[in-house]
């Protein structure tokens, strides 16, 4: 795999509107699944007894799995948090589970996972002090019992996630800790939880420094190409984020010059390619007007060529990145990424 | 273009949920796109603009336009018949248009179509025989303004569409009618209305006798897999229906051994491909188990892929049914296509 490298979401087994193909034809080297939705639904049983999620999805490349914890804590009344794990109620029908750090690592196991998360708490924003240190030195513990319950026979990469909120003192504690637990990798988690981009930006400064250079570091969650792209600046080499994918389907299409919503009316008659500046399949074939109008009839199509440009221009953008990197002229990579939108009038 | 032929239908300039390539790699000829539809979203002079439905649509192989009259008339309360044409209401705005012989035939060119059809309505099942005959005779005389209005230069064939409901002598009459006016194809429309199939195959083994055998005859709105192998047996050329589509984004599948319904608990974990038998993109990557997964989990890719599969089935059993015509086993062929289901234990 090569870093920095950014990955599509797929929740429930797919990435949505995408064929296994269609990914690896925009260069997508791995892909994110959930644990909870694939736990609740279709089970990691039935999956790990049909083969595992790579065969069940037909995807032959990377699978990291998240740990199921932020979904279930997302879940707010339905769920209870005690030492042990969680108790939660299904959103799809109600019904009664628990994840615990052991059970997360065998839902995980069950999937065939290449790269399994530790089991943590995404700590909303704002919150307390006091919670904050209660939840990430749990969530420490948590981490510790993870790396004890994945079986090494699996041959999959467990990643420890630094939280610590907005508080860099509870960020260091955080990393230090896991640190001192080993993981193969370690992630940023409860980033981009609402907290102001400056914000954001000044604990991945503090925080990315801590952890080892010769490990992956992969903040959870973020974000904008231009979160990217400064994330990169700080050393950030995996990403995810539902962005590309859910604003495709909602009609927001990701170019050079920045975002445009398909669905305006200047788009009515405009025979031009989403971006004159990208060379995807839809760019090649397709006008404005066209995906405006398969997104104004609700065509299926409409959310299939949005996700793919969608997705070609992250996994484009990150191409970039590593070239750039690769050749030293990032700095100028990252000027030009940034003129461009300022510049904009083409849209 | 290699008859017989079934043509997948695109009726707002897109196979719901099909890439223009996929449509190819699966062999399909020709796509069927609907005037009503297009005429009213984008609208035809929009699309013209554009380079016409070709270009708008990435298509580039033939195209047939049905007239917009069968979708105009079924608006019941919603439309005006009178000997000019039909004045009605918009489905998506209630806004009032008028659709005539010569509108229609104005429409089908702006949108650069191959085949056009003749303005017609298309009768509805039952209807009184005092019905049947003037809306009959008045089709008959909206066929002959459609001939004098495509005006020759655009290339484009023009099909007359033979009416009389179930209604032998006034089949025989229209087709004689029509035959006296001299059009490049012709169809067998109001079939499949609601009435059984054996009056439906007696009202084909009566028409299409009628129709030169060196001129296309197209069964408009047919069918199932059995009615496609049926009008073959009676000499059809053409058919199209939503069937294979629609069935698809239900759940709803095609096989040699007749239909599945996907959602089925018995699928659940089933690692067979939909049909074994089947060698198209689906049954070869993914299982029983996991399309019921996509589709209880509603993610669009449940759709791409049924509707892949179901259009794949269809294309290939006009495929088979071509060889087997041209090698003049097509008496075996039918007789295994139905041992084949009467058979059925597989599914």
């Amino acid at each position: 795999m090569e870093t920095p490298v950014f990955m599509p979401v797929g929740t429930q087994g797919t990435v949505k509107g995408m064929l296994p193909e269609a990914l690896k034809e925009i260069g997508a080297q791995i892909v994110l699944a959930n644990t909870y939705h694939l736990f609740l639904r279709p089970g990691h049983e039935l999956v790990r007894k049909l083969g595992g999620l790579h065969r069940f999805m037909h995807w032959d490349r990377p699978i990291l799995t998240d740990s199921g914890g932020f979904q279930v804590f997302s879940l707010g009344d339905l769920r209870r948090i005690d030492e042990d794990g969680v108790r939660f109620q299904s959103h799809l029908d109600g019904a009664s589970h628990v994840l615990t750090p052991e059970s997360s690592m065998a839902v995980q196991e069950a999937l065939g996972s290449d790269i399994v998360m530790a089991f943590d708490e995404c700590i909303p924003y704002p919150a307390s002090r006091e919670y904050v240190a209660a939840s990430t030195d749990r969530s420490t513990r948590w981490a510790r019992r993870c790396k004890e319950a994945l079986r090494p026979q699996t041959g999959a990469a467990l990643f420890g996630i630094v939280q610590g909120g907005m508080f860099a003192d509870l960020r260091a504690r955080s990393a230090e800790d896991l640190l001192r637990i080993g993981f193969d990798g370690y992630a940023v988690g409860g980033l981009s939880v609402g907290e102001d981009a400056s914000l954001m930006y000044e604990m991945m400064d503090f925080t990315l420094p801590l952890l080892p250079a010769d490990r992956p570091r992969y903040v959870m969650g973020v974000g904008t190409p231009e979160n990217l792209i400064e994330g990169v600046s700080r050393g950030v080499d995996m990403f995810d984020c539902v962005m590309p994918t859910r604003n495709a389907r909602n009609g927001v299409l990701f170019t050079t010059f920045g975002k445009i919503s398909i669905k305006q009316a200047r788009y009515g008659d405009d025979p031009q390619p989403i971006d004159p500046d990208c060379g995807c399949y839809v760019c090649r074939n397709y006008s404005r007007a066209y995906l405006r109008h398969l997104y104004m009839s609700r065509e299926i199509l409409a959310s299939v060529l949005n996700t793919h440009h969608n997705l070609h221009y992250y996994l484009n953008l990150m191409g970039e990145i590593r070239t750039a990197l690769e050749q030293g002229t990032f700095a100028a990579c990252k000027k030009e990424f940034f003129r461009k939108r300022e510049s904009a009038v083409g849209a």
